[in-house]
């Protein structure tokens, strides 16, 4: 068998997101093929001090760390209203280190225990230095965010989440508890969890934005960044933006922040880079993270990093945790990954090897699924059964019968004792499927939420580097703008929010403090 | 479990090579890290209408083509010698469509059908449009090399080789034969064996050497191409070289060809792009496959392709066909592909997922390893066994027992019958093992062989494209500094040869055609 196999069942979950991520239909976008960097105009049209191109999580960061060091800070924003993919979030921060939450909620943590995990969570290619910057700015961070208004519960709901179902502040959002990282460090809750009920990304942005214009920074909406001003040296001077279909050329007499987002929404640059990625059907962002400020940054002399691995989430606890109960199988029937494993080890598994795969349950664990879940999985995401026996479960499925078989009964035998040696399912979840009928719902790539993790290489000052390991002078990138923390997986649901308003931070706090260029 | 476990028992192959690859332990290097480009100097110290940077295969067919079109050739090699990895090969050029030797030999190919198999085979992010072109043009590549004198001898061997034993000219060397492709495309053997004995890349590299001098290219040796020269607007207009010491300003009055080679040598670069590919600790080419062509490129504004797949060999094949007859088994016990994939399918499926693996062989199997086979299992590869039971087997190479004797009581029911539900391996390789003693050959993802297919994107023109999608005025690029015809898969031993081959002729022809910028 190819180890690449194609989606040969592809289908489409019709209708509303599944857990804690939003697919937006954004508006439409301006028009903006973004183009080669310019040279200096004859004169500028609009200056300022630092330029931030996107008003996200990162965008937001920047400009207030920039106008707040006293840097005149001019934003642009394509939409009409700002937040990217952070106001559509599911309102979680991955942070720790000890967060004054962490503490109040009887957790301890430390920077050294929060990089131990992130660090092994992160894959290979993770950056150790980032990821240490990232945990040492965790704590404050939390600080940062409480004195511009955002709000946290304190109190702490168990289980594990990637999207928190209550408004409390502090939930297990990654695979800290995992067979494999839980012997790495210490497991503690660090996904913080922005008050409120569902997706609160939508109560974590305002006082961002808030922040933003109390700082004193000038906001265009509606104004698409179109390309870099360079002068004769390399150094980024400028951005050409397009505001009421006309080319503005704005100075940026200290530097501009590129913060506009990743490329998911961009099917052509998928499939440069990572093309199984294309197997998901849902991108979790909008419509302008079409890799524009990725490429805008390459134009000017940026460097790319890992852009060929990807998040992908797939959590078979979306429905509480009767589902981890059973077992996710492949078209041959077989087991490839623990099922407690946090949802982008399952999406990303999924993604390159087993597109197409079941959950298989018994009656039991069925009548376990909270009515609600019953009800979505019946019209969105479909399954098959009730069967009387496995053997008919895999003839409705079109699954190896034998294999099947084989896989189940080697399950049951090993659940029943508490083991797992095939897949290191903790052994809380292990109970033998032996009564019908059985089910098997459908768990395919195509339902995995996708959003790129690579991006532009930069600096633990979020500088942009190039190819020859210098930085480009005067360009900053943060958010998924730059590849951050997360190289071949994602340490957990709030990573990239976090990621992206640590460095957005530590952007505009460097670009500020640059001399200007003239 | 995580799908990306980490290698707990690497170990070192010592000594020479297995199969048809070498490792290069090439000369020193002149000391050239690559640095971003430079504007128009006020003088040239030479000039050129074409500067090559690189004398490996796609550098010889791009100066052979440009110097026959009438233009003025330099070209600059780092090395003493020129040859790069094409004169380490396995002397192997996928080839067909149809070529003289196909014909003769009696096998009927066609370009739609060798374009069928490639495009299947390369995996997903495969671009139809080059290797459309590779397959157009490639009956006439033979001839083309035929008449420079390169020697094929009109015969066929019979199985399936990475590297042809004998001075046959014809074998199959990827995975057409296989469950998965078989159906795709009829097929056909592509492997086009230089003749001679042992690595003969050194007997298909002299003609082409002798082609470029023939043609009147000039090629400066031990000349270190250091960054590349823009004018104003962007275009390519020359390459500072470092000879014997002092920067040389070459003009290019057309435009440069980077055929510098891939970036397996440069582990930083390996651990930005493709961290994974680390496990492999055998690199296919020369030190000078540092990535200094491709960030050259990237400095001048050229994009990037695929840079997260590779090439990674690893053929269960290669001491005949004795161990495809084995099961492979990661270290849990599980298998995870057919034994009998071309080595690039194995090789990523154990660099991806399955660093730690074993091929286990029942002693009728080991008794049908070739002697010199065995010998070399023995002294470079290690075996743990023999052991007289599976459940020994296990327990000395700390495999867990009850999924190996699950695997191997699975397997061998099922092989009795012909059939491999689990991997789709050919029937042909179908035995039970049943009678001990057993073996567990050592069989890791840090022995694969490894090089880069990631790299600069280009158009069909072999120009380099920027990230907007247009061409970087007067830059070209063919070979592994430029992303080519194998995407996440590598179709069959002799591509990347066949590929630098195919677009530095294409690259030549259209520099050369060039009007001069000056």
């Amino acid at each position: 068998m190819s180890s690449e196999p194609t989606v040969t069942r592809r289908e489409l979950i019709k209708g509303a997101a599944a857990g804690g991520m939003v697919v937006a239909a954004a508006g439409a976008l301006s028009g903006c093929a973004p183009v080669a960097p310019s040279n200096l105009p004859e004169k500028w049209d609009l200056e300022a001090d630092v330029v931030i191109v996107g008003l996200g999580g990162a965008g937001a960061a920047a400009a207030i760390e920039a106008a707040r060091a006293g840097a005149k800070v001019l934003v642009v924003e394509r939409m009409p209203v700002g937040g990217g993919s952070t106001v559509l979030c599911g309102g979680l921060i991955y942070m720790g280190g000890g967060t004054p939450l962490q503490t109040a909620t009887g957790f301890e943590d430390s920077i050294e225990n929060m990089y131990e995990y992130m660090l092994a969570a992160a894959g290979e290619g993770a950056d150790p230095e980032l990821i240490k910057i990232y945990c040492e700015k965790s704590p404050g961070l939390y600080d940062w965010l409480v004195d511009l208004g955002v709000p946290f519960k304190e109190s702490y709901i168990p289980g594990k989440y990637a999207a928190v179902p209550t408004d409390d502040g502090l939930a297990y959002t990654g695979n800290e508890m995992q067979a494999d990282y839980k012997t790495v460090a210490t497991p503690v809750p660090r996904g913080h969890h922005v008050k409120g009920l569902d997706h609160t990304g939508k109560v974590l942005y305002p006082p961002l934005l808030a922040g933003v214009e109390a700082a004193g920074a000038e906001i265009y909406y509606e104004a698409s960044a179109q390309r870099l001003v360079l002068d004769h040296d390399g150094r980024i001077v400028g951005v050409v933006v397009e505001i009421d279909g006309v080319e503005e050329y704005i100075k940026a007499g200290k530097g501009v922040v590129l913060c506009a987002g990743g490329f998911a929404a961009n099917k052509e640059m998928v499939a440069q880079h990572c093309p199984q990625y294309l197997r998901s059907q849902f991108l979790v962002g909008t419509k302008t993270d079409d890799g524009h400020g990725i490429r805008m940054g390459q134009g000017a002399g940026g460097d790319l990093r890992m852009m060929g691995d990807a998040f992908a989430y797939s959590g078979i606890y979306e429905f509480g945790e009767a589902l981890v109960k059973g077992i996710l199988v492949d078209d041959r029937g077989r087991r490839f990954i623990g099922e407690d494993n946090y949802g982008s080890w399952v999406g990303r598994a999924l993604i390159q090897g087993h597109p197409v795969s079941y959950v298989i349950v018994d009656q039991s664990i069925w009548d376990e699924i909270p009515e609600q879940g019953r009800a979505y999985i019946a019209e969105h995401i479909k399954y098959l059964g009730p069967a009387d026996s496995i053997a008919e479960l895999a003839r409705v499925a079109d699954i190896n019968l034998e294999l099947l078989e084989n896989t189940v009964r080697f399950y049951n035998e090993r659940a029943a004792k508490g083991e797992d040696p095939e897949c290191s399912k903790d052994p809380h979840y292990l109970v033998p499927l032996e009564k019908g009928p059985f089910y098997a719902i459908n768990f395919p790539a195509a339902f995995a939420w996708f959003f790129t993790t690579g991006g532009l290489k930069t600096s633990g000052k979020a500088e942009v580097l190039n190819p020859f390991g210098q930085p480009v002078p005067g360009l900053y990138a943060a958010g998924r703008n730059a590849f951050g923390v997360s190289a071949q997986q994602y340490p957990g649901s709030g990573t990239s929010v976090g990621d992206g308003l640590t460095f957005g931070r530590i952007a505009g706090s460097n670009v500020a403090a640059l001399e200007p260029w003239s």
